[in-house]
């Protein structure tokens, strides 16, 4: 039906879109209004505050969406490359703050709420932390997104829509309490429903062969279930620029396509409800950190987000007209953040070769150049294998491809290398065994473009531990640059302004701009004023306040008091594992205990008072993390509650780690603790983030501590413990009884033993005991002290000396805080991201202009 | 913390919201624009009609909002007496006409969008209908909620929201399959979530017993499973008012309350994922039509509502302050919409008395004043009846208070009748016997002020067959009214505005106003034009447009031709059950066929046309109701594709009837069918729609139709079959073999025993034989013509070639048409709702005046 009048009438809602929301406070109050009025149906009579946070995070989300529409708008026009982050955990944080501060209206809408009689900071405490992530690898892609939006980078990250995030933790009688954690009770302003974007996704059935009509042989997948992956999106606005990109999420919903066979006479509400199931796939977050539980419904996640993602970018690729596939490399490209998305490699596979119809090398020569693929972990326990036939159950196409992929990759290797046995079953795909498992890290390696660590002597140890063959096989391929590293970082944006507006201001006020927060390494300007008492001054009630604020937190959520004017505050926070060591922390405070407890009550009034904060959660299946928990509240209970010492030292366990919590704990550290065995924790990026806020590290020569020293130099840190390439050492003469345990730790070790932390609780007692007993098991072939605690027993405990001295030294303390915080430039995520878009993704900026039309 | 300015801040959010929308085409299409925009975060270059449906339903929503609130704080302001209308079951259909006709701007609406290239009917289309419900029931209830706002009468809807709705039908060959209706897949714009509208509902546990301050006895049940009832509203506006009421629908949601001894170790996942099975309470509506399942998931389904429910309206009623309890019979009324909902009647008692701390007596006064109960059915197969160890389990304090009500109620009538045995039995709440039931009617009659049927017939067979010794009891205590009558209706907007424009254009022009649509009784008017062959022709193009409108529709959705200008069209749409009796439509179908087949083509070419259409659900379990859509749609397949007779008649099953449906197959009527065995259909309220849009009735002395020929005289029906007084009698007499087959039918019965419609389908022929050998075996004690087919067979075709000799004369036909559609005013639900207000509601009319506002 042709219309002579469609333009004239295309024209007219043109021209009704055009404006842009108004920046000034009574535009602000009446979209806030109005949401109340139409989107909450919320009257003037029951308008509490959540109605008011409700309302102003709708307002909020119709700015982000002018700006979110209008980039990829301009990424369409202009045809960029684009790059896809995919990830299985993005750990968020609030929305609210964030999408203000960076959409530079936070004054205003504080402002328009103040008038009608609303407190801004108010309603931030109102929003459900999103977390739908683990720990640092989550964090970590949340602190990217900031980064490539601000960068105006065009890259979207992809991954799934938990209905359940990270469990809530509480402490009930010193223990872990795991709560669902249904972030989605009311609708989520900060997403937006794409109904529209669905997919379907395909599991189990069987693979036909047959003839194309050019007489190729072709597979063709079906039968099993269907899925669908529905899409929403989530706008991330860069910082200081007109761009917002896209964290798109998938959510599993019952598939359209239709079974008939299942629906048999009578069983319809039973049909119903198997078709609810498919819900489950996206239900919950796999609360492990750093290790793999090999569950079926976890690869599922694995490939329904990645199968979603990679349809979903290929659908965009091919929009434009003309395309020739050829173009593919130099338009698309993937980062897998570890490899939980590597299934992605042999999807790309599939489709490119089941439903495009190109040949398999012209297939394999555009994936490989696709994918790039980001190691986080060297731990054996986090590398991921899934059973052979698990996938072949699953996925049984990608099965046959993966075949594919690995016998011609080991034919070349033959080609080059000859039949070198060993190297060759090392580099394969498969790991031969009793029962065939799949190796994701080999397969993301041979899949992809570049493969890269997250600190530099992490970046080392997966080339010389994990991948050696690899790494001299593509350097005699000529890539000897396949293996790169890209240090962490972290967003100055959330960690430092938003996070701790007292030292952002500060930073403002002695460097004459924010400019600060987009380039980080101008804090180095702060040194030029390190003797001014005034700034010494400024610097010290910075972090008075901060941890007055964080007194206030731990008495609302332990009913414990510190002192905040008085004590030095040393913090551990980070997900409980064996390998960070928290259980060393633990050992010293109660070595501290005696001390104390020995002197006489004038001596203890020489010592520094210290408030030990140690918080974290525990994977619910992971017992002797849940040990070290009710391990570290039992020793709370004995110090706190002890008239000699309680007013020298404290411990608290902090539940319910998370970012929000995190944005009220960090500012306020003395020192902080990053103390994992050397060799175990990749980078690390707390760490970052408590330097930046002014706190000194603690910390063993691992992850991207050794990089912190080098910035600020060795004179900022604690440094205690064994250096990596000595800890193989000192296992190896463990397990032959070479292993000597201080008289300190002895001590230690013999009064939990004696129950003296246990408080008559007889379950708590064997846990103790079995923990402590395990680590004094050494000699005769056995090393239970693999994370070599009692080897850095003794450094460990001077380099809390040393705190103490330094401390006593206020002026001294204080300078040497600024003059690290001042060092920390190099740990902002836009340097990280900037390197990955140079070496990796190859991007340009992308920078939207100035919106040109005059607000509404 | 006092604020001196909080005066002046609030005063500031009331004047930001005291503007209403325009309802001007620029205000349209601003709103409509934005909602694009910003809830749907679309941009101009994919606004595509979907989203233009979508927004425009935001954008109507708003306006909803509006009076909505503005209806709630009048009432709420006024302290007007409430009644609440619960329900198991809300079939809406779709709500955007329904809304801009209610609201009186559909026609800048379509001005408004065709401004923007978009047509308004074809937006209609986009919407997916709600259909919560199975049949008359729920659409009735539907109904009664236009009429109820239309009266200015506050009164809520309550009910369960659904996730899957009854299911969608389609017709793979010739059967019923079943598609689940999942109506949710986008965002709802009809609902308003209610996320801070939440109650506990417990299922399970146990009661305790203690001593209060007051030392008396009292309950408190304990343990067991909490889930959560969330509120969605449902705004319903009124029509030519400023009322607009709400219908409240119940989700489940994982309980807020926490069990932390079910969160063992280890075992998060599945937990969260047994938190999860919450959400199945309110999944998915049973697709059973008067008949009842006794599954433990719809005893919950009952309660969850219930629990909600009436915890709902006591907090609304305790919400002023200073109430006395014995206000609460002068302020709330509960109707309850069958048994369904029963188990509010304990429930009420629970609330007040061990929550609220009521004694015994004032409870059970308060909750017998409070409660009316309508009874929609007296076939057995649909009488609730639930094994009392199965309340014990789910509900164990509600069984203690039904023991309570029975033996108190039981003693009552023993003081007055002495023991009377067998009246006693039949009175008790209790059903004896080897599994102790509860009879849950009996627990209405006893717990409510009134009780009453559905039309003059059913509420005679209510008293005489179901409660007579409740009505004598009643009647010697004093309350000889407590059983009433109120007629069925159906509301004229719906389903003659909205779904017969044409004829509502037409019963304007020649009533010179549209009062009639709240006036229904002034379409008498047109009587006195009868003669006008004005008049006669208009009416016959209305019904031609109509019948090539639904022609297309059977084209499109059946792919069968048939000639609208020629054709009679005759019609029995409703749910598939053997008491509704498609099977005798089916017979006369076949014999009409056998009798063209016999015909000369001269003789044949006299005959009037004939399309049989026939559509209906069955439910899923009913084997012989899906037996008979097989042989309705084998029909079709023989007499369809037989050159000699398809010219002359068709038959067609129409697929997945429902509400939408009905709209465009109603109004095509030439002829409907309402042939349910004389004593078995409550009502009808679809005969009530046919003859209103101008159809005739073949039918059968039961339900509506007795009144409907009352009203319209009995030349403007075709009535057939035994009365009920007589069906007794016949089925006696056919058990003692005295059951004559006229020779008519056993020629039928024959031919479908012979495979004549099998079409070779083994399956299907046996299923044939089953159903025709079920009917024929008659005598010996056993009678397997339950619903006396063929008692009623012959005066059936007799009835039918009353309607062919009839509509030979068209004049004479047209005639008759009008004279029954003009005598219809009893029928809408304006009268129905206005003697439940009257005579049991004792409502007073709560119309809102004007808004004084400007526009904005």
């Amino acid at each position: 039906d042709f219309d002579p009048n469609a333009d004239a009438k295309r024209n007219k809602i043109w021209q009704l879109m055009e404006y842009y929301l108004g920046p000034d406070v009574g535009s602000i109050q009446r979209g806030i209004v109005n949401h109340v009025e139409y989107t909450l149906a919320a009257t003037r009579f029951s308008f509490a505050t959540e109605e008011c946070y409700r309302a102003t995070a709708f307002s909020i989300r119709d700015r982000l969406i002018e700006t979110f529409n209008d980039t990829n708008e301009f990424f369409t026009a202009k045809d960029v490359k684009r790059c896809y982050y995919l990830s299985l955990e993005f750990l968020l944080g609030r929305a609210m703050q964030n999408a203000l501060v960076n959409l530079d209206i936070e004054p205003n809408y504080k402002k328009a709420l103040a008038d009608i009689g609303y407190n801004l900071e108010e309603l931030y405490e109102h929003e459900h932390d999103p977390a739908l992530g683990n720990g640092g690898l989550g964090r970590l892609a949340a602190c990217f997104l900031d980064s490539m939006a601000t960068l105006n980078y065009a890259v979207w990250g992809y991954g799934i829509r938990y209905t359940y995030g990270i469990f809530e933790q509480k402490i009930v009688e010193g223990r872990q309490v795991e709560h669902p954690d249904y972030w989605l009770v009311t609708a989520n302003p900060w997403e937006i429903e794409r109904p529209d974007v669905t997919y379907a996704v395909r599991f189990y059935g069987h693979v036909d062969t047959y003839k194309d009509d050019k007489g190729r042989e072709r597979h063709r997948w079906t039968g099993g279930e269907i899925v669908q992956a529905m899409a929403y999106d989530n706008p991330i606005p860069g910082f200081d620029t007109y761009n917002t990109i896209n964290l798109r999420l998938w959510k599993a919903c019952p598939g359209k396509e239709f079974d008939f066979h299942a629906f048999n006479r009578g069983q319809f509400l039973d049909a119903v409800k198997e078709r609810q199931r498919a819900e489950y796939i996206s239900a919950v977050l796999y609360p492990n950190d750093n290790t793999w539980e090999g569950k079926e419904l976890r690869l599922k996640q694995q490939y329904f987000f990645v199968c979603a993602t990679i349809q979903d970018c290929l659908r965009r690729f091919k929009k434009k007209e003309g395309r020739s596939w050829d173009e593919l490399p130099s338009k698309v490209c993937f980062q897998l953040n570890d490899t939980h998305p590597t299934i992605a490699i042999p999807e790309m596979m599939r489709l490119l070769i089941d439903i495009e119809g190109l040949d398999w090398d012209k297939a394999w020569d555009l994936t490989r150049q696709c994918f790039n693929y980001t190691n986080h972990t060297v731990l054996p326990e986090a590398l991921e294998k899934w059973p052979a036939h698990l996938i072949e159950k699953l996925l049984p196409r990608h099965l046959l491809l993966i075949n594919d992929i690995n016998y011609k990759f080991l034919c070349e290797v033959r080609e080059s290398w000859g039949d070198v046995g060993e190297k060759l079953s090392k580099m394969s795909i498969y790991q031969e065994g009793y029962e065939k498992m799949i190796r994701m890290a080999n397969m993301a390696v041979i899949g992809s473009n570049k493969v890269n660590g997250v600190a530099a002597i992490h970046s080392e140890l997966v080339k010389k531990d994990l991948f050696p063959e690899f790494v001299d096989y593509y350097k005699a391929k000529g890539q000897p640059d396949k293996f790169v590293n890209v240090t962490n970082g972290v967003t100055p944006r959330r960690w430092i302004h938003c996070a701790n507006r007292g030292l952002s201001n500060l930073f403002s006020e002695w460097l004459g701009s924010d400019s600060w927060l987009k380039e980080l390494t101008m804090l180095q300007g702060l040194v030029n004023h390190l003797d001014s008492t005034e700034l010494q001054k400024q610097w010290a009630d910075v972090k008075k306040q901060n941890k007055v604020k964080l007194t206030k937190w731990i008495k609302l959520n332990c009913d414990i008091d510190l002192d905040p004017e008085n004590m030095l505050f040393d913090i551990q926070v980070k997900r409980i594992h064996e390998y960070k060591r928290q259980l060393i922390n633990c050992f010293y405070i109660i070595h501290r205990y005696f001390k104390l407890k020995k002197m006489s009550p004038g001596d203890r009034d020489k010592q520094v008072k210290r408030a030990c904060l140690i918080g974290g959660k525990a994977a619910p299946g992971y017992a002797v993390a849940k040990t070290i928990i009710k391990l570290c509240n039992n020793i709370g209970l004995v110090l706190n509650n002890d008239p000699d010492t309680s007013k020298y030292l404290k411990c608290v366990f902090m539940p319910n780690y998370n970012v929000s919590n995190a944005q009220t704990i960090i500012p306020a550290s003395d020192i902080s603790q990053h103390i994992s065995t050397a060799g175990t924790e990749a980078s690390g990026t707390s760490n970052m983030k408590f330097v930046m806020n002014g706190g000194l590290i603690v910390g063993t020569m691992d992850g991207a501590n050794v990089e912190i020293r080098e910035e600020c130099g060795e004179d900022t840190m604690f440094i205690f413990g064994a250096l990596e390439p000595e800890v193989a050492g000192i296992r190896e003469k463990a397990k032959n009884g070479n292993y000597p345990i201080s008289a300190e730790l002895r001590e230690v070790m013999d009064a939990i033993v004696s129950g003296k932390f246990s408080l008559g609780d007889g379950e708590a007692h064997s846990e103790f005991v079995g923990l402590i007993e395990k680590i004094r098991n050494n000699g005769g072939g056995y090393n239970g002290d693999f994370y070599i605690l009692c080897h850095d027993f003794p450094s460990y405990c001077k380099a809390n000396e040393q705190v103490d001295a330094l401390y006593k030294d206020q002026t001294n303390w204080i300078k040497t805080s600024i003059k690290a915080a001042a060092s920390m430039g190099k740990f902002t995520t836009d340097r990280s991201i900037k390197e990955y878009g140079q070496i990796i993704w190859k991007l340009e900026d992308a920078e939207r202009p100035a919106p040109d039309q005059s607000p509404m």
